[in-house]
């Protein structure tokens, strides 16, 4: 499908738009999350901790020939264990117009190509403008999830973000800024729901303007935070404190990136009930029980 | 600490709970997540692909004696290609009074046990009950992080939950019903929001009603819904309709657990805007910008 005219990605992007809003894609019927597919794979690295990549994400690694990873927001000791033997680009810094004639001739040449996306590429991700580009340029393409690091970081908190009679909801979430107006921030909302574990993305820089909103809305400064810088790093680190004090902890720490906020009782686990989905429900009987038997896991 | 008193999980998890509200555990800034630690590890299976297993919850379930499973809830494929060596114990119908001594005797005979729950198992498990009460029994335990259902579910679907114009925010919920009151039922309130792809785990059975509240909430009947049942099962099946017509598709299909259901415009990934993330932000300088580097990825 390439040929000598240059790559123009926003068009690409503007074309396979409206096919998406057209029809569906013929394989979200044709595959299952997990399958092997072929094309270039956008693989969710996981949080940072080799060990918390997927078995299909380090298959996929172990045998590329080009890894184009989300430099340094990618722990460089996955790239270290798993892409010994490929070649690897930093994709910060490069745009579009750079990165898809490079994954698009790699490709075309033969070389198995991996696009790493940290966490899951589902979330906070700028994957699909990529991959329509390249499927506009006939290289098709497909998601690898991950472990995002809200989970890593409710490990680290030995915590579940969903918490019988405490947190009935969770809510991923960034703050206003350049990206976000203050009407799309909706943090406030969620903590007001009172059973919603809030995490917070992308907020390390704006934690103090974050609580100051929080207060100014009246809610109580005794609300637990968490902030987990670099979940499952060889460096994470986990301040834990209250909307009221956890800004001044943060800005002592020093850190303006890298970390989630994580709002709410969840944070410390206190006070949940027992469930009773490992007793009871079991004789409980009637039809609608087996959706009900579900509640003992995810 | 075992003795000859029979276990109550009941005092072990009043006991165990007091002590989460009083101090937080030492071993949450001791260990990073994904870590190997001692003790029982309470790992995510992820949503049903062995190949979506984390490595880490491979090797842990490779080198295990005794696996206790959440029975359908785990595809039985992972167990197969993981768990050959290990003896299996399958926890639906099981109480705590049953699971908790199982686990304490194996560990406590020197077997390397794993605790199997589906998904992530922070999102809708049932995880500390059972460590708090193994905790008590002197048997230490820690979580390993897995992927949940709804990134399986997205990249099924060939799309992100979050996407630049379209979707700012995700949230996991659940519907009301036996565990929810209808106060805490916030679906309608996610959906109002405009920007919040909603992942509604455990609602396979209340498609209908919860179609039926938010028509009656005067949302907009075209918005788009995706069900998928089985994520990453070799069984998934995929679903797409809107708030208006997806129950009476559900029903046709004859589902009634096992599925998650997405709503949002993020479901077909139709109408979202170049970040650009990938392109100037590296020239734009000032110091916030660090963080919003960030944005690129998860």
């Amino acid at each position: 499908m390439s040929d000598e005219t240059p790559t123009d990605p926003q068009e690409a992007i503007d074309s396979r738009g409206e096919r998406r809003r057209e029809e569906l894609d013929d394989r979200i019927f044709e595959h299952s999350a997990g399958d092997e597919q072929e094309g270039v794979p956008f693989v969710g690295a996981g949080p940072g901790n080799p060990r918390l990549l997927t078995v299909a994400g380090a298959e996929l690694l172990e045998a590329a020939d080009l890894v184009v990873h989300a430099g340094s927001l990618v722990n460089s000791e996955l790239l270290d264990e798993y892409c010994g033997h490929a070649d690897l680009v930093n994709s910060v810094g490069k745009d579009l117009e750079e990165l898809i004639p490079l994954m698009r001739d790699a490709y075309e040449d033969g070389d198995d190509v991996v696009r790493l996306h940290s966490g899951d590429p589902a979330i906070y991700g700028a994957a699909i403008e990529q991959m329509d580009a390249l499927e506009h340029e006939g290289v098709p393409t497909y998601f690898v999830p991950g472990v995002t690091s809200a989970f890593a970081a409710s490990a680290t908190l030995r915590t579940q973000l969903t918490l019988n009679e405490v947190s009935n909801h969770v809510a991923f979430t960034r703050p206003q800024g350049k990206t976000l107006t203050p009407e799309e921030d909706h943090i406030s909302d969620f903590v007001e729901m009172g059973d919603v574990t809030t995490c917070i993305y992308l907020g390390t820089h704006a934690v103090r303007d974050t609580m100051d909103r929080l207060l100014e809305d009246d809610h109580d400064p005794d609300t637990p935070v968490a902030v987990i810088y670099h979940a499952s790093w060889p460096d994470e680190d986990v301040i834990v404190g209250s909307i009221g004090d956890i800004a001044d902890k943060v800005e002592e720490a020093g850190y303006r990136a890298s970390a989630l906020v994580v709002i709410g009782d969840a944070v410390t686990g206190a006070g949940y009930e027992r469930s009773f989905l490992y007793g009871d429900w079991a004789n409980r009987g009637s039809s609608g029980e087996s959706s009900e038997t579900e509640a003992g896991d995810d």
